[in-house]
């Protein structure tokens, strides 16, 4: 057991590393009492907003635990509440952090760029590193209480219960909070630029503008408690899948590998730890190359941490034999695995700097596309975001080879267990992006000096594609560990409906229906989610133009606009919006499931539900990637614009950009994203499903 | 031998329809000095740039030849030769035609509507009864060679491996032709509409604009042309996939199966000659009304015939029994696959109408969302168009389940068939549309009476509609086609590598690669596509700057543009862009079938490249059915601005609408397209690839 406590005491470390950060922040001075003001505006509508968003999901929270503790017992309940509720919890404290972050960091860009990066930095670091801690210590601190205290072996099916239903209470939450997160943020977003920088013509966050506390929060409860919640769900689907299946595949010997991967999210942690310390600017200010830096550091500390997990975790450690059907593995190929795992996340984000990043060809060729207008820049643009996904799909593919050479489908797990093990970094750098973005915005409605702005849009330039970095990396992550679920729904197949003899060969036609409909939803989703912030900007700007007819004061600068009103429509439009698209995934599942019972019984129901977990990968793969990469190299051209290139702002080339930009937004920050949380969903209902038919069969 | 012989002759009896349509099209007046002189230029552009392109193909074609007869015997090179032949003629026709009925159109648009539409339609419909026709009697009297004078069996190796070859040269041809052609148009309409449209002023079609007659010559090697000869592929191949299937499956008894699709193609080219009689405009001149009404007719019709085929073709008719493996399957089962192909491709028209027809919901909401400006316009046009894919996708799924539960993989084969033995009507219904397009840019250029612009508007626009659903029947039917050309890999698979027992369980990693490497061909596909057209029009665009700033009399009418230039610059451009993604999927299964042996083994680079090909459909199909609806439906939107809606022509909805409109034109027209015959090159390769290895085993 001393692997589990290691791995118990790195999440308490990452803790203490949380409540340090936290009091470095909060000393950090908050500046000009008008500074305060508005910084206390945004803090007033993120909470209102979380608080209703999570008073809504609580909802669907109760109903699915009920319907889970009679069918799956009470400690599947428990699991799936526990999920549920440090899911909303790291939301919640991504908001937290990043709403007192934000007003620190303008003030501290007051006085250097190093010291507003520290600020935010250390911002985005608290919360990433208390994300990837409680996800580690829920997943930790609950297996060991079913199998110490409780006294159930490793591999019962309460345990694999509880920790397939923690995955999906973590999962459902963050479908919402993403979705509804998402689209609150690109709906104030659209709109307010829509009305302001368009209609009015005043310039991107001036206070006249009646939406621009909202987009502020949306920032705040988007790309801050979304990210914070998806991640969460990631991490702890990763981790609980590659135990689920080495409990199924290994059996009663299980137990050591079964805490191998806490263990590398233990020392992993450590390592993330260690390379935030090393976020620094050098002398030519590269914010970019500080930020890697870190990176890096965790990385190559990760590697270390790797081998000295799997020497405490497994016993005889590199030597340690399991077997798997009629293949045995070592620990030493679960090291490559491993390995394997950092390879791809380091290549994932190489690529995705690549795509998004200011200077190279792909942000190049759309920025020079926009000086033939609007719609070149979005032919460019939407090439680009169809491009971008043959690299990081060639790399998923290379690292499924090599880790299903070296370990079969458990070497899969520890290799997508790795990947995420970086969480706590990844998150960090992802983190300080809207913490940026959102000092900026002070900086602005404060009237501070014009080197303020400067120094935090040079903050906030990086920030757009760092951004873009975790969303490639999260949906790579969702690649291996939707193959592992799908390993382990297999898995569980032969155990409990071995009668059935379920053929997944693609010659079997309902294996192919079953992939068709899978790769459909990813495509129906983001519909929705398109139309949703289409919809949602669309009030928005109804709600400003009603506002600037009422209060014709508002442009002259003698009225103030009701910041709080269009917090609160969006607030409505966000909740109602995000319900149907969230439960997709829920139900597509359930209604193929039954469907093709209906017309060809079970055996084919189970064969054409297990491609429709694949069809589902397959496709929300390309979705994701495309409109994740597409959206942040729009972004950058637009900046690489701005910046004074191929005409500079106002030019009718920057116009063009600006469209490009809009219509990023709700491809890379609603629609994109939520695809990783809702390929998870999609996979573990179907688990669910399965366990819960077991009972009665 | 009677159900052959009858296929020939309704083969015959199209070329015949085609040439007495040929006699009343060129009967009817070209028109004034004027008009023919633009018509002129029209015909010599599109000539020149047909002869190149083919010049260009030829040099691959030969290539393959040299490769295939040495590797798969002289016959499977000759069938290639025809393929490749008649889909160049078919090509060809198309565009001969058009550039001849166009200013017969706008001349007869002159006295009345029903004249207008009679010319355009009568051109559409020689179009599409030739190349059914030709179609049809390549393979029927092909197959009637080799099995009657040449004294093949009908399930002899030589028979299946020509009939795959005659497949692969008209798809091969095609995916040049659609994707040269359509680079070629649609880089002259984004170029024209960027220079003229927006940096000029001047209304669509202005003589004044240099790249005004390439735009016209587009229509024509482009809609016309490359549909053209895409429909030729999708025709001959789902014939020969079927065929090719019967001789695997059923074995020596399989002739009178072989025989069917061919029998079912002659009777419906019949029903689609009956369909062109009930084109006529009723009294509410509902132009979509009268060609649905023809579509209607051909396809009750068509039932008939099946009925009749189906007792000619089969001893026994309903009665008739054949046996796959250990399933038993009748001729009425026949029957009813053949409904659910008439059936799905009802429905597929219906869904296509809905999502692009002018005063639904998608195209109403696309319009709305104009008047926020350019980037709404885009997020709902992408909404829709990623919307779009499912109810198709339902509509195919449960036509492959229908099909399977009736007659295995042969009923999906028969669906298949029977969907594209329409397909002379459906052609008709597409080709119709370049026509009227190019009568109304001649009718603008020639400066006539306002009225024959609006009588021509008023059939392109229901053109637009109609082209987007013979692109989603396109798809759809490569769908169904796709699944049996997989049969078809499997079956030979099993027939010569039993030994390696290669599986297709989704739980082998190389299954899972393939599927991910088949997904990501459409999307680098269509990124290739967009830039090309990306490229092509920004040269356009140059090289009109140039010839305002070298004449400037040309904008004061004083002087002539010089037209030839920028169609030769497309020329150019357009088949040097084409080369590259056409090769994509030709070398790609060889690629990844390579990879995959040297990493783990022939076994394992068998079942990838199995899994690609499901992969290429699995996503191919929503990217295709997106780009082509979404385009269609951006296309319509303009249209019902223009029509005096939210503000009409010259508003600042109009101009977010044509921004729309230009995104889509590459969307629909360049990559969406040319993903059909990719999905079947992709399958084909791979046929080829195993019969090749088969030699050497």
């Amino acid at each position: 057991m001393l692997a589990l406590y290691v791995a118990i005491a790195c999440g308490g470390l990452a803790l203490i590393y949380g409540a340090w950060a936290r009091g470095s922040i909060l000393g950090a001075s908050p500046g000009t009492p008008r500074m305060q003001e508005i910084a206390g505006a945004i803090q007033e509508g993120a909470s209102a907003y979380l608080n209703r968003q999570y008073r809504t999901i609580a909802i669907v929270g109760v109903i699915v635990a009920a319907v889970l503790a009679p069918t799956l017992g009470l400690y599947a309940a428990i699991g799936f509440v526990i999920g549920a509720l440090l899911s909303g919890l790291a939301g919640y404290i991504g908001m937290l952090v990043s709403v007192r972050a934000n007003v620190r960091t303008t003030e501290a860009a007051r006085s250097s760029l190093q010291r507003g990066l520290d600020i935010a930095f250390r911002a985005g670091a608290m919360t990433g590193l208390l994300v990837a801690g409680l996800a580690l210590l829920s997943v930790a601190v609950y297996y060991w209480l079913l199998t110490g205290p409780l006294g159930y072996a490793a591999n019962d099916r309460t345990v694999i219960n509880a920790l397939v239903s923690l995955g999906f209470g973590g999962s459902l939450i963050s479908i919402f909070a993403r979705l509804g997160g998402g689209i609150f943020t690109k709906g104030a977003d659209v709109g307010a630029d829509l009305v302001g920088k368009i209609e009015a013509g005043i310039p991107e966050d001036d206070p006249r503008n009646p939406a621009v506390i909202a987009d502020n929060v949306g920032d705040n409860v988007g790309d801050c408690a979304g990210m914070a919640a998806d991640l969460f769900e990631t991490y702890v689907v990763t981790m609980g899948a590659t135990m689920v299946l080495s409990a199924l595949f290994v059996g009663a010997e299980a137990e050591a590998l079964m805490v191998l991967p806490l263990a590398i999210g233990g020392v992993c942690l450590v390592a993330s730890i260690i390379g935030t310390f090393f976020v620094k600017l050098t002398r030519d200010a590269n914010i970019m190359g500080a930020l890697y830096r870190g990176f890096l550091i965790s990385a190559c500390v990760s590697v270390f941490g790797l081998v000295a997990a799997i020497w405490i975790a497994l016993p005889g450690g590199y030597a340690y034999e399991f077997t798997v059907g009629t293949e045995t593995y070592t620990g030493f190929s679960l090291f490559f695995c491993g390995l394997i795992g950092l390879v791809v996340t380091g290549l994932i984000i190489w690529i995705t700097e690549y795509y998004t990043g200011t200077g190279k060809r792909p942000v190049s060729s759309i920025a020079k596309a926009s000086e033939t207008g609007h719609a070149t820049n979005i032919i460019q643009g939407l090439a680009i975001s169809l491009e971008s996904t043959a690299l990081p799909a060639l790399v998923i593919c290379a690292g499924i080879i090599g880790a299903y050479e070296l370990a079969g489908v458990i070497g899969l797990g520890f290799a997508a267990t790795t990947m995420l093990a970086l969480a706590g970094m990844v998150v960090a750098l992802d983190a300080y992006g809207p913490v940026t973005d959102n000092a900026g915005g002070i900086a602005e409605m404060a009237e501070l000096e014009a080197d303020v702005r400067e120094r935090t849009d040079a903050l906030d330039a990086v920030g757009n594609t760092t951004k873009a970095v975790t969303k490639g990396y999260a949906i790579g992550s969702a690649g291996l560990a939707a193959l592992v679920l799908f390993g382990a729904y297999k898995a569980d197949l032969d155990l409990y409906f071995a009668d059935l003899a379920v053929s997944f060969e693609l010659t079997n036609p309902y294996v192919v229906v079953g992939l068709f409909i899978g790769a459909l939803l990813p495509y129906l989703f983001g519909a929705m989610g398109m139309t949703a912030v289409g919809r949602a900007g669309g009030a928005v700007v109804e709600e400003v133009r009603q506002q600037f007819r009422d209060k014709p004061g508002i442009m002259k600068g003698t009225e103030k606009p009701d910041y709080a009103k269009s917090v609160d429509l969006l607030t409505r439009t966000a909740i109602r919006e995000m319900v149907v698209p969230s439960l997709l995934p829920v139900l597509a599942p359930l209604a193929l499931y039954f469907a093709i019972y209906g017309v060809a019984g079970q055996g084919q129901a189970f064969a054409a539900l297990g491609a429709l977990l694949l069809g589902v990968i397959v496709s929300g793969l390309y979705v994701a990637i495309s409109m994740t990469a597409g959206g942040g190299a729009w972004d950058n051209a637009k900046k690489y614009i701005e910046d004074g290139n191929h005409g500079g702002k106002g030019s009718e080339a920057h116009k063009a950009a600006i469209t490009g930009d809009t219509v990023g937004d709700p491809y890379k920050d609603t629609a994109g994203p939520a695809v990783n949380p809702m390929i998870k969903i999609t996979n573990i209902v179907a688990l669910l499903l399965l366990a819960g038919l077991a009972g009665g069969h």
